[in-house]
């Protein structure tokens, strides 16, 4: 079965938004097998939704909507199908339902507009939607499916994967199995990457092989197909032995795992409590980590020391080490990282100090970096980067550098 | 001119990466009047492109595409467009210079793959890539403009804004100017904001107002059109004079203006510093702070007070308080303000206690958060949120109102 997501709203092509729906529903669908060859944005217009649709036709069996689904008087993805295949919308007692209790618990007032969204196109299976308002669509027509979701993230999401994916997967009957594993590196270019392994990419069949690089990691994604789920791992086992054989060196995880990830369940493993000193980084280095639930037991918090009235009165960094050094120096980080450690009775300290840009720093160029690293028992190490990217960049980068050094160190 | 814009690359179509270039183009083309329709994503795939870009001459005058133009032997755009309108593939020697340059600069070795990349479209503008290697291209072909960029967002960015846009401006002779403005709102819904300005919406012509929902935050985008710029600005201020007396009480700022940028300017206009408390947020508000240029005049910095003993130790809470009353309350919310603002002699202390989910803490759900604010002179303030998004949402969000209530307090 191949597919073609169509995102409606013109929000996405005025570039107000990005469209984060067909990243999510093109790698949920190229987990149970499904082919994305197209996906489409088109704006709140029912001529050129019509066209897309007919276009969308010609070349996919499924064709996913997002958007416009919504109450107001520019959401006309409904109507343009229902018309464009010749059925009726008819309102759907359960959506209704659920509209007014949506009112009832968020304490808000329903507006008469709201009462739209109930509506469905007639023989649909009906997508409940439990973050929202706008129910979900699935029905089929001639040779075609069709699945109409609503364009927030957050009602679309949980919608597809607790009712949209099963009606897809019901109407599959595949012979060949599909399994695919991403492995991830840091610390290694794609080109580098892509030349140490040549061999395996020129000879690739069945698994495939597909490099991409993104913020100083690469990622290798391996897909086999097999009638028989075993034999295709099995298939990708090898594959992955191969690789790692030549690059395993800067190998730190596998499929969605983050850095920040890997890091986590290192140090869940290792039962290691962790305090961060960040003063470049502000606080992302934390906050990254406190996205990942259950880290609570690991995370002690720290300081962000963006002054360098902070780094010495919160974390009782010497005057003398500010003065000689600067806070960008070797000497800095591993006093950060050493301090924050004790202060909170850490097993590990970790600190971030740099400049970010675009303007220089002591007399440090932009994207120059500290980061130092204080394991209990361990002498404390500090490292030096040299980043070329933009001020959020810089940032960004090194806390992904501090994930790795880390864990290269657990 | 229409344009349409199409992504070439397989790891979009995978859905491991975003497509944030047609984000970004389409907004940088609606402000020089260039409608886009249409945005379309394709795999490596040059039979499929090939299609795409039948497709794609029906409906647009301009087709920029983004993508497939690097080293890999998976890039392929290049090609299949010089295939399809009969162009040789010559060497530009500036380019060819440029990327022996890119390696001597980032100290790397050349690998022989890259050479592939000094390849143009012969009669091309050439658009330089000052923060990579591969060169995008500008030609008229027939009835078409194409525009070739590369995929990396950090590499095609500055080439647009640098090369591109003034190219395409180079051939508009557009009569008409277009002038279009965003105005922010936060802490209204979309619906209730729409149906109190039901009657402007209804009425729209020249401006046209289009309302954006997100997180909280509503937009609303004014668009006119007139011969004289003066005289579009002179609509666009009509309106928003007219929709602001009806609900200028949620305004907070113009375009793209965050509520964070909002709030550094104000701070900045008042000359105050801050200093932060966070346990719910773990450094996303002083990091989000920390992403805008020339925050170190006021952002001194703070404590990530995850654990309790932070909160005791980093922040002096009292122990009665976290025994009485718990983390997550008004009273634990107000001294974390008050403390982390006399710790760093800041003129503002603010904090952020929660729970972020999904499980429940001291009895209290998911999405309960406080938030306290201390201004030097005043009362203390706290705010209850009772959040209902996801772990990381409720995070998102807690950040946004911390900076929305701050700023109505400045």
């Amino acid at each position: 079965m191949n597919a073609e997501i169509i995102a409606v709203g013109s929000e996405l092509l005025l570039g107000q938004i990005l469209n984060t729906n067909a990243k999510f529903l093109s790698e949920h669908l190229a987990e149970i097998g499904v082919n994305v060859f197209y996906q489409t944005v088109v704006g709140d217009n029912p001529n050129r939704l019509k066209q897309s649709i007919e276009v969308a036709e010609t070349r996919a069996d499924l064709i996913i909507f997002t958007g416009g689904l919504g109450p107001t008087k520019d959401d006309l993805t409904k109507e343009t199908i229902a018309n464009h295949i010749g059925k009726q919308l008819v309102q759907d007692d359960e959506a209704m339902e659920s509209i007014e209790q949506y009112f009832i618990r968020t304490k808000r007032h329903m507006t008469e507009n709201n009462k739209k969204q109930a509506l469905v196109l007639e023989g649909a299976k009906v997508l409940p939607n439990d973050h929202g308002m706008a129910p979900g669509m699935f029905l089929r027509s001639g040779n075609h499916f069709y699945m109409l979701m609503p364009g927030p993230p957050y009602e679309m999401e949980p919608m597809f994967l607790n009712y949209g994916k099963q009606a897809i997967l019901d109407e599959l009957d595949t012979v060949e199995k599909i399994e695919s594993r991403v492995l991830r590196f840091f610390g290694i270019g794609e080109s580098k990457l892509e030349t140490d392994i040549q061999h395996i990419i020129d000879g690739q069949t069945n698994p495939t092989v597909a490099p991409l690089a993104k913020e100083g990691e690469v990622t290798l994604r391996l897909t086999a197909k097999h009638p028989s789920v075993e034999e295709a791992r099995t298939l990708l086992d090898q594959k992955e032995k191969e690789i790692l054989d030549i690059v395993g060196d800067y190998f730190y995880g596998y499929d969605e795992t983050s850095l920040m990830e890997a890091l986590v369940g290192k140090l869940a493993e290792n039962k290691q409590s962790i305090a961060c000193a960040e003063s470049l980084t502000a606080g992302m280095f934390q906050s990254d980590m406190a996205a990942i639930q259950g880290v609570s037991q690991m995370l002690k918090g720290g300081i962000v020391c963006y002054s360098n009235e902070a780094k010495e009165k919160l974390v009782q960094v010497k005057k003398e080490t500010l003065e000689q050094y600067g806070a960008v120096s070797k000497e800095c980080a591993k006093e950060l990282a050493e301090n924050i450690r004790e202060l909170l009775s850490a097993d590990i300290g970790i600190s971030f100090t740099g400049v970010a840009g675009p303007d220089s720093l002591e007399g440090k160029p932009p994207g120059t970096v500290w980061i130092g690293i204080a394991i209990k028992g361990k002498p404390t190490k500090s490292y030096l980067l040299e980043l070329a990217s933009s001020r959020n960049g810089n940032r960004r980068r090194a806390v992904n550098y501090g994930c790795y050094y880390l864990l290269k160190q657990l």
